[in-house]
């Protein structure tokens, strides 16, 4: 069909763009010199405009409403062109002038979260959030809500995603989480004092590639570099790049990101090849993208069954520093639980109420229940109330997350969502593969990857993240399966 | 002037688009995984299309015309404007079309290049490039031409170069090097098997990165990587990249590369910032580009003055190595000449035959008096006749070069009008400053590049090669300075 083949063009010549703007990205966090960087955000902005023209093209809009006019479209054709169509309208509620405006308020509320964290204050930052955070207000209503207006931005980050459905579901999880930490805390405390010793550079690099090769990374279709903090970005299924860093005091800190970021990866390069930038080519929401990451994380890396496996590998590349522990020691102090100040380096329990601070900070802050000067003694009280930490200053307080200085509003409910799906999904592919776990435990992943591709990987975001669970899992998103997982993990370890 | 402000925008996001297409070029030669190859090319050739499109765009048409027709623009503003009325009528001869297919053809051509070195067999991309090519004579007749149409490829890499200039270039130049060449093979040939020992890769790659920031690369704006070939990309003044590679049994390979390199950068980041985007912010020509590698790589770097000073320090890297030899034994190896079969390996004076080989195939294949199939029988007849070597095969033949894998059609002769005018600025830059060897024996290049930031990079493309080099050097160019700088090197290195 003539249309449609001009409608994959259109499309394909759009992801260039954006691809190139991530490759232009990426150098950035990895290769660029110092003074570069000015002129590098310059770059970027040109391209991202380019792309904005593209997506709202006239030509565009014509070949969308004659293809949505026609009858012919069969599936996944039709559903690609509605996506399309969404895209298209949503972004044309923008007009270039608040694009610019957003663009500028980002970069300059970037740069003085920057300055604030250097002199550890909220109030150096305060004002220039203060009026991103006035845009973000504006950019509900020209999105449109009908709720809460904090839906229009969750919406961006995980369709269908609302307040309603989060109260919800942090309602559900909170007292059972706080049930669970309280049995935890009043437990003997396990030792990890061997992931804090001297773990050279090199050999953690060199054992980091390692599982990410044998996890089923494609070297060929995507390289790992060094960056200040791990990401992975794709600029298509045959280039996919993650990054890591390394400390050397800190066993943990490079090799879950790189289990982490192999995770996010496996989806990128699982993504169907055919469909290179159309809706059906693309991941299914940053949810979704999420639960790929934690799944090899957590209920793989965090495993007992995979360290069985794996753990005389890190004893052969770390002799000296694992010598005194033996592979339930290792299990035990990787997956200590302890409330703390940084969400980045939480355990998989108290992980989440990091995410409800902010998912209730942002709320009273759309609906403007709280102003930004209230920011830093709302995180501090919520803190103490759910985590019983009291936040000794800013920068490991309300300074520590890039996300609000990027106008990423919306974005943090996201990584709950990862959690719970990952759970489910590992749930379903050990019903249906019960002999998963003994795979596992001999090394072998190959037939949850196969899983993964089979369920998850292959419609691009042709469904929504409830659509895609239902499929995969044969119900929608359900908090008993995290839980059950975290009460059968800590039950164990903290022996409850 | 509000005009010129809209100019200038104007030129600056189409410079931001053609350095966001350099960033995925780089990109492809140091870091692509393999398989990303396909979708890079097609990626790139998206930013090409963009490139195009604004670099045609009828806002630009109309805001030249009213710069020219208005009175008000003083120089260099004028000059600028001219230059990219220069440029946008060129452009405007492309269609986007042809465009995108050269782009691709491209594309396509440097993989099977890849392929066909792999295979040591040129009839593996012969069909790949004889389709590059014919669209090359498709691009002679877009561009047009008075003389010849090889005429309309050299002046898209020098300005004004043409067939009938540089006929009579290397009709002066190719006797007095035969008859120097004749010379020097009459007589004893210097040792330089102290270069060909084992060099570790760890050991060059810190000499080199010594000897790059000794000549005054800023690393806080560039970076070296390694690639298959050296080459030097810029982004903007604050972000240049250069690339070597090491081979560890060559001494040679990756220190003249670095140095090589070096010179192409620090004419980049001497460029004026303030000029981004604009003719005035813009390297002269390719061959004014070559000069500055050309005069640090051999008029300084390899020169004995250069040497009398750095051989401690390439000594205490390679104590074992070097032992046995002492500086005059070092400078006399390091420019040994003897006919080769290697272009980027030649010594300084049978380097031009390399060219002229290249430059006569050229013209031979745009006029059409030579087809794509007969290259390899012509390469090597004349690989004969003008350097009396035998081609063992098409990797050591015609298949040794990338440059015409990219379409580099008519960039060869500005290799050797780099060493011309590098030659010729040299001697300018030693009457003007008569301690200036001195210093560089003592270890000092600094004024040499201080003369090169006044005389050479400040004005951009502002001038033509030809009026740059009169203005720097009181004349047009003259073979002389080269022959006279050989006659003088191999008279004393060879005992004339």
């Amino acid at each position: 069909m003539k249309l449609y083949e001009q409608y994959k063009a259109h499309l394909r010549k759009l992801a260039d763009l954006k691809n190139a703007q991530a490759v232009l990205q990426w150098d950035q966090e990895v290769y660029l010199p110092p003074k570069g960087a000015s002129l590098r955000g310059q770059q970027i902005a040109t391209l991202s405009e380019q792309a904005h023209a593209l997506s709202t093209d006239e030509k565009l809009e014509h070949i969308l409403k004659e293809l949505i006019d026609s009858q012919e479209l069969k599936e996944p054709e039709r559903k690609n062109v509605m996506l399309s169509w969404e895209d298209f309208s949503k972004q044309k509620k923008y007009s270039p002038e608040f694009v610019r405006t957003m663009s500028e308020a980002v970069s300059k509320c970037y740069h003085s979260w920057i300055e604030a964290r250097k002199q550890n204050s909220f109030s150096v930052y305060e004002k220039d959030l203060d009026h991103l955070i006035d845009l973000k207000k504006q950019e509900t209503e020209i999105l449109g809500y009908s709720a809460h207006p904090y839906d229009a931005l969750l919406n961006e980050y995980e369709k269908d995603c609302t307040v309603a459905l989060l109260d919800k579901t942090f309602t559900a999880l909170h007292p059972s989480l706080k049930e669970l930490l309280n049995l935890v805390v009043a437990k003997k405390q396990v030792d990890d004092s061997f992931l804090h010793q001297f773990y050279p550079s090199q050999k953690q690099w060199d054992f980091g590639m390692s599982l990410i090769r044998k996890l089923g990374f494609d070297f060929d279709a995507g390289r790992q570099d060094i960056s200040e903090h791990p990401f992975t970005t794709s600029f298509n299924r045959n280039d996919v790049r993650i990054t890591t860093r390394i400390d050397e005091n800190n066993f943990g800190n490079m090799t879950w990101s790189c289990i982490h970021e192999t995770g996010h990866a496996l989806y990128e390069q699982g993504l169907p090849e055919s469909e290179y930038g159309l809706p059906s080519g693309e991941y299914a929401s940053l949810g979704i993208h999420e639960s790929q990451s934690r799944l090899w994380e957590n209920n793989v890396g965090r495993s007992l069954n995979f360290w069985n496996h794996e753990y005389s590998t890190a004893k052969s590349f770390f002799p000296d520093q694992l010598s005194a522990v033996d592979v339930n020691g290792f299990y035990r102090g990787i997956n200590k639980v302890e409330p703390s100040l940084i969400r980045t380096e939480a355990d998989e329990l108290t992980y989440h109420f990091h995410v409800m601070i902010r998912y209730e900070l942002e709320k009273m802050l759309m609906e403007g229940s709280v102003s930004t000067h209230d920011i830093p003694a709302q995180w501090n009280d919520l803190y103490e109330k759910y985590l019983g930490v009291k936040v000794p200053d800013d920068k490991r307080g309300c300074l520590q997350d890039i996300h609000w200085s990027h106008g990423s509003f919306g974005y943090f409910p996201t990584y709950s969502l990862g959690s719970l799906y990952a759970a489910q999904f590992f749930a379903a592919a050990k019903r249906q593969m019960p002999q998963l776990l003994h795979e596992i435990e001999s090394g072998n992943t190959k037939n949850l990857l196969a899983w993964l591709r089979q369920n998850i990987y292959p419609w691009g975001r042709l469904y929504t993240s409830e659509e895609l669970c239902r499929k995969a899992t044969g119900e929608g998103l359900n908090t008993r399966f995290f839980l059950d997982y975290l009460l059968d993990k800590y039950g164990k370890i903290y022996d409850l």
